[in-house]
């Protein structure tokens, strides 16, 4: 997480459907994507996961079939400090 | 700006080259491309702003042949509160 630049992770960010995941998993649970309508097919879905995870953003154990994923909350805020907050407050806000 | 949505700004953002305009721009000063090495070409730099302006990051006002840019701080704070400074923190960081 702490060689991720921040350009990737705008760059996972920068997407409706990954904000949204985003936007979902700010809750600190774990959660599954089929909880969530995000609008888009499974393997669509898992293809965003995949490049959330590569930004260091989610935590992604494939579990059976199901896809549970949570936020890096704590790792964000190490590598980018007040992020997860702001992302928080705008993702609320939008 | 108000209907420019949070998933289009962070893709503007996605680019090292891109977030390095942003980050010279954050003395709110009005530069010019030239003043910079973003190691990249005019026409590749001028894409870049082209996408920032879009998303409502930028302000370029093509002069002659200088382009001249500057942050939309006041808009983007306005829009996305705590956002530009959140900016400020972390590419200094980084």
């Amino acid at each position: 997480m702490s060689d991720i630049p921040l350009h990737k992770v705008m760059h996972a960010l920068g997407s409706p459907v990954r904000l949204a995941v985003v936007k979902e998993l700010l809750d600190g649970d774990v959660h599954q994507g089929s909880e969530f309508d995000f609008g888009v097919g499974q393997s669509t879905l898992s293809h965003h996961v995949k490049i959330l995870r590569e930004a260091g953003i989610v935590q992604n154990d494939p579990e059976g079939n199901r896809c549970l994923m949570s936020l890096r909350s704590a790792e964000l805020d190490a590598r980018f400090p007040g992020f997860v907050e702001q992302l928080r407050v705008l993702t609320v806000a939008e």
